[in-house]
C-alpha cells in the first residue's frame, strides 16, 4: 500500500500514539474488544499514502489477528514494543446524537509505563506525526529524531488541563499542532476559533489545525487559512479515531508528495478529511480493511467538488 | 445598488417577513431598540444584487430614519403597510460562545394582525423568498404570486412544532426549503443532518439549504451537494439577522443571474454566507451601510480560496 522508504529501514512517516482494546456503545450497537487507540488509526489512514512506521506499545495479550492487520496495512512495526502485561484498554458511550461521547472505563496497563524508543533508522524520518499522547512522551519523541521535515502534534483536554507546560514545550518545538475547537478554546482561552488560532500559532508552530468534527476542519498558516468540511453522511457508525485518521492521512499525504507548501497541505486537507470519513462508516479499522486507493481518489474528487465555487 | 426591474414597478425579488424593533445583549455590549426583523436584514442584503420589494408591517411608531435607510438600499416599499400602533418588538441575549441566545421578550403590536397584501406589481416578481413567519402567512403570499421561477422559504422551530400542517403545505409549494441544523432534526425526527435533508426533500421542496451558524451551509438537491463554509472572523459582534442575511442574499444572488441551474445556486451559497458574515460584524444592519459590491466581490473571492482544493 505505500512505496518503500527511500532510507532502507527508514520509513518516510513515524507516528507514536496508544494502542488500544477498545469497547465502544453507540445508539445502535455495542462492539467488545476491537482493535483502537491513536497510532492504530492514524498508521492505518497514513499506510495508504505512503511508508509508516509505528511506535506504541501492547501487551502480551495483544491478540495475533491485530498486528497481522498491521502488516497487511504495510505498516512497519520496528518501533513497536511488546512488553508483559496486558494492553491498555479504553471503553466509552456515544450520546445520541454521535457527537458527544462518555469515557465508562480507561485501563492504562503496560501504556502506564510506556516509553517511546524510536529504532535507529526512525530517526532519520522526514515526517514525524506525535498522535494524542502525553507532552513528555512526545518530548522524549522530539529529541530522538535528527531533521524532519514536518512535524505535527496533535493533543487533548487531559493534558491541556494536567500537563500545560510539557505541552507548551511540544508546541514550541512542532510545526502543526492539531486539536480539536473545544480543545483550542481551552487552551487559548477565547471562544472565538480565528482568535484561538492566531494565539496558537503566537505560541510557534507555523499551521495550526483545528478540528470540528462533522463540521470538518481549518488549517490556520501565516499564509492564510484552508477550509475542509467533513465528507456529509447519512450513517456514521463510529466516530471513534476520527482525529487520528484524519492526522494520519494528512501527514501521509504530505509525505506521499515530499514537500510542504501551501497546495501540498491544501492537498493533504482534503484527503484527511476524506479517509477520516470512510473511518466512521464503521467500528474501530474495519472500514480501512477494504479501502483502496481509487475509493480515496474518488471521495476526495467527489468531496471537492461540493466546495468548489466554480 | 440595483438594477431596474424588467416589468415596470414589478422587482425581480419580493421578500416578505417581519420588521421589528430589537434591543440585543451580547456579552460585550447592549443596544436598544435597533433596527431588525427578517425582511429588514434580507431585503438589505438582497438590495446589494438584485432590485428588490419588501412586504411587511411597521406601527405609527416606526422612526422614519429606518425608512429612509429602507430607501437608501434602493428598497422598493410598495409593499410595506404602516398601521396605527406599535411596532413589532423583540429582545435577547446571546451567550459568551455567541453560538446560543435567549429571548428576553416579544412584543407582536401590529405584527399580531399582519396579513401580507402584495401590491398587484409585485404578484409577477419572478423569485420570492418568504421570510421566517408563520406558514399561513406564507401561504397567503404565495396565493398572490403568480408564476415564480423560483421561491424560497425559511422557517424556525416555533412554526415546526405549533403549526405543522400549514407548514408542511408551504414546504410542498416552494422550490427551496432553508432551515437550521437543529431545526431540520426537529422536523425530521432524525439526528443526523444528510438523513433530516433527504427527508425534506421527499416532501417536495427540490432543494434545502441546511444552515449551520459558524460553521456554514449545506445546499441539497437531487443532483447533490453544495457545501459552503461561513467566513472566519476573528470577532462577531452581533448574529442576530444572519440568516435572514444568508437567505436574502442568496435569493439576491439568484434573481440577478436570472437563472436556476446548478452554477448560479453554487455561486448564490457563497454570496449568501460572505453577505452574511459582514452582517454579524455589527449591530443590525450597521455593517451593510458603508458595504459595498467590490466588499463583497472580495470576501467572495477570498473565501472561496479558502475552500478550493486545487
Amino acid at each position: 500500500m505505500a512505496d518503500e522508504a527511500s532510507n532502507p529501514g527508514t520509513p518516510e512517516l513515524v507516528i507514536v500514539g496508544s494502542i488500544g482494546i477498545d469497547t465502544i456503545e453507540t445508539p445502535v450497537e455495542k462492539q467488545n474488544s476491537i482493535l483502537g487507540g491513536s497510532v492504530s488509526y492514524a498508521c492505518a489512514a497514513a499506510s495508504f499514502f505512503t511508508g509508516t512506521g509505528m511506535v506504541g506499545v501492547v501487551g502480551s495479550d495483544f491478540p495475533d489477528e491485530y498486528t497481522a492487520l498491521f502488516h497487511r496495512f504495510g505498516i512497519d512495526m520496528d518501533g513497536l514494543q511488546r512488553v508483559d502485561g496486558e494492553t491498555f484498554r479504553w471503553s466509552g458511550v456515544y450520546e445520541e446524537d454521535m457527537n458527544s461521547r462518555r469515557t465508562l472505563s480507561t485501563d492504562l496497563n503496560v501504556f502506564a509505563d510506556f516509553s517511546p524508543e524510536l529504532p535507529d533508522a526512525y530517526r532519520s524520518a522526514e515526517f514525524v506525526l506525535l498522535g494524542n499522547i502525553s507532552p513528555n512522551l512526545q518530548l522524549h519523541v522530539l529529541d530522538q529524531v535528527k531533521q524532519p521535515r514536518l512535524v505535527m502534534a496533535d493533543t487533548m483536554d487531559l493534558w491541556i488541563n494536567n500537563t500545560r507546560d510539557d505541552l507548551q514545550k511540544v508546541i514550541e518545538r512542532v510545526d502543526i499542532l492539531t486539536l480539536n475547537d473545544s480543545e483550542a478554546r481551552l487552551l487559548t482561552g477565547t471562544g472565538n476559533v480565528v482568535q484561538a488560532a492566531e494565539k496558537i500559532l503566537a505560541m510557534g508552530p507555523g499551521s495550526v489545525i483545528i478540528k470540528k468534527g462533522e463540521h470538518g476542519a481549518i488549517l490556520f498558516t501565516g499564509d492564510g487559512i484552508v477550509i475542509t468540511p467533513a465528507y456529509p453522511l447519512a450513517n456514521v457508525v463510529d466516530p471513534t479515531g476520527a482525529g487520528d485518521s484524519f492526522a494520519g492521512a494528512f501527514m501521509g499525504s504530505v509525505a506521499r508528495d515530499g514537500d510542504v507548501d501551501g497546495g501540498v497541505l491544501r492537498q493533504a486537507m482534503l484527503y484527511g478529511s476524506t479517509v477520516a470519513s470512510f473511518g466512521v462508516q464503521a467500528f474501530g479499522l474495519e472500514r480501512f480493511k477494504s479501502l483502496s486507493e481509487d475509493d480515496i481518489t474518488h471521495r476526495g474528487e467527489e468531496l471537492a467538488g461540493m466546495v468548489s465555487c466554480d
